[in-house]
């Protein structure tokens, strides 16, 4: 139960792309360029459920996700976020924060399992991992 | 922007029925036999997504989400619980708390929009009202 002994599930590594580290989870990238999807995943091991995590880790993450919930927000104005803690395929803690839009594949749908994942271009996802640096830094500071 | 001015969305209230109040959430059940599913509505007008509430209170609602998924497994020992603030339907702030099982109706897949509503008997109804109420207030002292 020690941050030494965490291991991202592979589930999670093959869907995404990493773009970085906060305090206490990491920031990964949904590879699918029809939505701007973030997952953040503590660096705990052995957690399945939020309430799994010592209660200020739980504050803690919710601080994670309000601050990638303004990275998106700058990055491409959502009409609505979507943050959601499921789970049930990959029972690894881990949360979305999805940006969404009226005219996204899914709407106004949940995204998981909508159609077919478009994965990001070379450049595409090069820059948008740059954003997204600059914005979660930006927030960070904020 | 003030407790006075909220008002429950109609969708909302004709989705669920009322279980009790927190400090600053309404507790409302799912009108979904098939699922023990708890919605949490933070009394406060204007809301939308998570982060559009004051910093202190994203915790409250946090906490509170901790209450109710305490009272959760206490009640039906799910495998999983599913937390989701979506609000593509009904934009109003509102926390989705589901006690998920591996042969429930939906599973693994999220439960929003699979299959018809089961609506709760009278009976199971009241039944399942007061054994959430007695399960928050147990753990609201814990």
């Amino acid at each position: 139960m020690n941050e030494t002994a965490f291991e991202l599930h592979p589930q999670l590594a093959a869907d995404t792309h990493f773009v970085g580290t906060l305090g206490l989870s990491r920031v990964l990238l949904m590879d699918d360029a029809r939505f701007a999807w973030l997952i953040l995943v503590p660096m705990r091991a052995g957690m399945r459920d939020w309430i799994d995590l010592p209660h200020a880790q739980q504050h803690q993450l919710l601080d994670e996700v309000e601050l990638c919930s303004h990275a998106l927000r700058a990055l491409v104005r959502p009409d609505k976020l979507n943050i959601a803690s499921l789970g049930n395929m990959v029972a690894q803690l881990h949360v979305h924060v999805i940006a969404r839009h009226v005219d996204d594949a899914a709407w106004p749908g949940p995204v998981w399992g909508v159609g077919a994942r478009v994965p990001y271009g070379a450049g595409a996802l090069t820059r948008r991992k740059a954003e997204l640096l600059a914005l979660l830094h930006a927030a960070s500071q904020g």
